[in-house]
Formats: structure tokens, C-alpha cells, sequence
């Protein structure tokens, strides 16, 4: 089209979820549809970019030094889910299944692609841990190899000897989801996690 | 999660194409996962808002005077092919189906939303077809009630008793979709543009 358009075009391409059409619509949206919404957008992204940091004690997003979840009295501090990635975190909260505090890594570790220990959020998870405020810890980590492993390694090095209760999420079949359509992996995980019938 | 953040999903939800969940995970993307990718972003969506604007003859985005295909001397200059959008005109460019030039209207005439003929890029159409160049128009708009009119409007006002050839594009059933599942009034379209058997 004009070089500042297809430039346009090839970084909103960049984003997750925009394929080359989806990002030739929103260009041209911004540009010749509702060239007024382009200013809020741009102002958007740039006080967003300045703004929104981690949280210094468990990575979350935050514009503060700690976020509005560390910051909220009303959550259990006793105990601490340890998730992946921030929408791991939005994920857990959107449910409303979790009231206590959240720990997030930033990644899990993977030996192929160079993430070791030192380059996640572990060593204030360890600080964290050793404060003695928390009495549970739940590992809300996949159970792919990378996520069995980081499992591992916070099981190992972090609680080692101490009293922590640490539990993982559950896995098995997903609401709504048939056993005809489950992959075998999934029907081990609900068949190894089966639970006693209460009658 | 925080008021930047939230603030920057609520533009990016305004595009085109993009839900709650989707404008929630290109924040935090450009936020958390790759944040390098922000500032290419913003530059792009910045130098573009600058830059590309309308080309003076035919409409089409440009960053000069004219655009890319009004400048192309290997154009067929006698037809002009009269398009809604900028994105109809780049389908028909990528259909390779046509060697013309365009105008584009950035519009269709509906009362209804108060768009009268003032509002749209037509003054420049009846400068161009007074110039005597273009000997055949195609009229690329919609048949719905709005580009009848715009159709309506043009040949009426615009072509008049001038010698110039008008025709609509085709309508009928799109490629590969069978009879059974074409809605009314595409099978009404395809009957009424029904052509003879060459054999």
C-alpha cells in the first residue's frame, strides 16, 4: 500500500492473535475509519509501557510498588499460588476460586531453551517462603515436562525440609468436556486423580 | 488489574476484530511478554497517523500527493472502477481482476445516517469524469439498499446524458458456495445475472 502503512501493518502483525488480515483491518480502521480513537490508542500503550511495572514482592502487574492483590488485608495470606504468567493469575482470579496470594515466575524452567533458575522469579519466591507467613503453597503449573520440572525444582531447593504444605492444581477432565473427546494424557491425569464418592 | 492497564484494553478493544479476551492478551504481550515490541508499535502507529493520507485524485491511501496506482503509467486509464472503501479497492487489487484505475468514496449515500452526497469523495469523481480520460466506469458497490442509491445518485447526477459506459459488478452465487446454501436474494442476483451457455 504506502510504506508507513504496510510498516504499520507488519508490527500490528506481530501481535498475538493478528493474522495479516485482522491486521490490515485494524490499520485501516485507525487510519481511515476512526482516525480519532488513533491519539487515545498511542497515548494508551506509551502510559501503559511507562506506567504499569512488576510488583516487587510476587511479579504481578502493578503501578505501585506492590500490586492491588498484595496490597488487599481481606486475602489469606497463608496462602501463596505459584502461577506461570500473569494471565495465569487473571485466570485463577476471573474463576473466584482462590483467596489467598499469588507468586508469579515469569516462565517456567527449561533447559532447551536456556531458562534456567536464575532467569525466573525464584529467588524472592525463596524469600517469600522463608518469611514463615505462609503455611500453604499451591503449584498452579501445568504438567507439561517444563512445568514437572519447575515443580520439581521449587519442591527440591525452595521447601525442601520445611513444614509448608504444597499441593498442585488438580488435572483431569475439563467441565462440559466428554471422555470420548479427552486425549490420553488428560484421561491418565483424571483417572490417576479420581476421588472417593461422597454418599 | 491496573488503571493504565485497563485503560489500554479498553482502546484496544474499540479495533476492529478484537474482544475483551483478545485486546486483554495483546496488552499484556506488549506489556510483560515483549515489551521491545512496544516502542515499533507505537512508532509505526505514529509515523502512519502522519504520513498516510488520502490521494488527492482517486482517494486511495498515499504519502503523496498521489497514490501508488494513480501514479502507475502501466494503468488502463479509460476504465475507473468506483469502490465504497479503501478495503474493497485492495480485495479487487489482490484479485488481480482488475488493471483500471479506482475512486474511492469513503462512503455510501444513506439518509437514514444523514450521509448525503457532500459527505462523500464525490466531487472529485464528477472533476475525473469530466475529464473525458475514462471512457467506461465499473460501479464496485454493495447491493444493498445504500449502494443502489449511491449507484442511483451517480449515473443519475454524475454520468447523465455522457457517453461514458457504466456497469455494476456481478452478483450471483460466490465461488464454491452450492445453491442450497445461498441465502434469497444472492439466488435472486445469480437468476437475474444468469448468462448464456457459449457452447
Amino acid at each position: 500500500m504506502t510504506p508507513s502503512f504496510d510498516h504499520l501493518v507488519k508490527q500490528l502483525k506481530k501481535l498475538p492473535g493478528l493474522g495479516f488480515r485482522s491486521a490490515e483491518r485494524i490499520a485501516l480502521h485507525v487510519l481511515v475509519e476512526q482516525p480519532d480513537q488513533m491519539s487515545g490508542l498511542v497515548q494508551a500503550l506509551d502510559s501503559a509501557s511507562k506506567r504499569v511495572k512488576r510488583c516487587v514482592r510476587c511479579g504481578n502487574l502493578s503501578e505501585e510498588e506492590l500490586c492491588g492483590i498484595c496490597e488487599d488485608s481481606r486475602r489469606d495470606e497463608s496462602v501463596l499460588c505459584v502461577v506461570e504468567q500473569v494471565p495465569d493469575l487473571l485466570a485463577i482470579e476471573s474463576s473466584g476460586s482462590f483467596r489467598g496470594l499469588y507468586h508469579v515466575l515469569h516462565g517456567k524452567l527449561s533447559p532447551i531453551k536456556g531458562i534456567g533458575p536464575d532467569k525466573l522469579n525464584l529467588e524472592s519466591l525463596e524469600k517469600r517462603l522463608n518469611e514463615g507467613k505462609h503455611s500453604e503453597v499451591v503449584l498452579a503449573l501445568g504438567n507439561d515436562i517444563e512445568g514437572e520440572a519447575t515443580c520439581y525444582y521449587i519442591m527440591d531447593t525452595l521447601i525442601g525440609e520445611s513444614p509448608i504444605k504444597v499441593s498442585r492444581i488438580g488435572f483431569g477432565l475439563p467441565s462440559g468436556g466428554g471422555i470420548l473427546y479427552a486425549d490420553q494424557i488428560t484421561l491418565k491425569s483424571a483417572m490417576d486423580g479420581r476421588r472417593s464418592y461422597h454418599r
